[in-house]
């Protein structure tokens, strides 16, 4: 088994608000991120896939068309916009980097073509603070 | 003549609008920068300050005092916040990198000690795009 | 199972140095590593917990609390510091990266509020040279 | 157990090529890589070796000692040639960061001291692809 | 004055040959990058620009349309090429880091819509190793 | 004029203590960089020198040699060193970032090849903290 990595970026605007709570409790927990004016990141986003080395191409999978998948399916969503309010696979979620990590994976795992595996997704929010998941049947 | 430069770290929503325009000048002018939801952006800002190191310190400026300086005049400011709504010095002025360096220059410049001249500000908007400002005496 | 990683930073002093070897044997065995007047490193260090997101804050853990935690249980003992004289988590040990790999994961683990799971400490000695642990279980 | 990694970095000359293939069809499967006069880059080479540290010195394996082996058993095979005419160990492969991986791996497994045990190739083909292979009994 | 910067990415095969001189001549003062069969580089391409910000745009020049005129001007003609045997402008002269620096430089200088001004090239060979070129008025 | 930059990389220990003052006021001015019992760092060192290239190599200097005589020069007077007490040159000073960088240009302006040209050191202490000395002429 190979690993292969992508490395793809988007910015996003988002701020960290559970609606179910008052602003005061919004602030108390989640600080600065709950700015109801929004603050937003560069985000650095890692895709891995496994598998085995194609004998004619040297390839899992052809490292161009996986960034082309990843922007289709990933990137076109979330680029230059807001995670809270123009995503739709985050409707209804906090928007962590942890649940972005997750969405992000669901997202991309229901497009890939047959006989991709995906592995990880790896996701920076800053260059501090970074999340991982590989799935549920890893948990 | 040495000169000593201290990164810090912001995060913060932001769109390119002009309001003097239509939203779809906007659009066409600025395509998904001027997204009316906002997007964002981790800032990393390099400031440049110049002198003669102090023979009783071997420092220009101690290094974690102008952390200090950089975080109160700056990045207070403009940290986990929303560029075009919440920071008074962009008030009136497009939230481009450029004009963002040059506000962030001006802010620093009436703010400093006497002694320490400030040399530079360098703003990475993503890891691929920055901008540098020196003041207007080099231009 | 999600997996959420804090990035901090800290400068120390240290030499590797068994003290029951003679001074030429420490020369023949760590080379410039065993000068007797020190040297020293800015080491990276990676702390990653994993856990179930909380529904209600899409949170493993809030990182700024994991930040608290690592700089109090951690990096306020090792920061400035000469490893070998001044860290009583390293006394009697040789200070290689991997033992201070080891010993800051021990002084984590002992320190974390119930609930968080440490699952690596990764930790840059230079930028070309790293180690990660896992804990015994993963031995 | 405990994990050491040390980077190392070389330069190399490609162009992915299937000799099965027409010139034509090669162009249609591997785009611009396929130009027959070449391309290269800066590889970078991440091995990472496992085992418990050692309580006379700290070390799984002394860190010096393993840049040696890898320049000496990898680097000096790869770094300035040509990947595809140069490097016997990919003679009658195509070429990619997937084969190269596992390439290198093989040639430091055979080659390592008793009692080393490599964990990990990581290998940068640019600084948004990498490849990963931990031998065949992890696949 | 306010500077502008983009970072584009190119691969690259070349060698360091100078072919007035014997084979043996250009190992002696070339060494391994005299390698007849190539080898190549991860370029890393920096290209600043200077000018006022436009009032009703904040810009200096959309770093969007920028970064266009990078691609179309200058990586179309170097990405997965070799820089001695594919690159017109680089007829003639020795590949070295300056001279792509400076052949870059003049490149994208006649290409430039009025009123944008070239500033600076700065240029990485690996990431050890770079190059600036600001142009002849600049000497 | 063309511009030519080279990173090496040294590991040190040192202190920040003025021997004129007692320790309370070294304790009060330089904190915790004033242990007694040192601290260190990850220095990155990059040294730019400039010139015309020549004709026949397309170099302004060989990087290669030019790496030498950092490493024969700078380097081996400070890696794996303690600034106060094994450094010549910076006997009877502030072991600041600042004289240090100051240091290394002296050190270096006096060992270079007739025709060389040193432009600049810049020093980094820390990831977020560097110092760059253009020599006294651009005082």
């Amino acid at each position: 088994m190979v690993y292969l990595t992508r490395l793809e970026h988007f910015n996003a605007a988002h701020k960290l608000y559970n609606p179910a709570w008052t602003p005061e409790k919004n602030d108390e927990v989640f600080g600065p991120c709950a700015n109801e004016n929004w603050h937003g990141h560069n985000y650095e986003l890692f895709v891995t896939i496994k598998g085995q080395p194609d004998p004619d191409t040297g390839f899992i999978y052809d490292v161009k068309q996986l960034s082309v998948l990843i922007r289709e399916k990933v990137i076109e969503k979330v680029d230059h916009r807001n995670l809270n309010l123009d995503v739709e696979f985050m409707q209804g979620k906090i928007c962590s980097t942890e649940n972005l990590a997750v969405g992000i994976w669901n997202e991309l795992k229901q497009n890939l073509p047959l006989g991709i595996q995906l592995h990880c997704i790896k996701l920076y929010e800053t260059p501090r603070i970074y999340v991982e998941y590989f799935g549920e049947q890893n948990a």
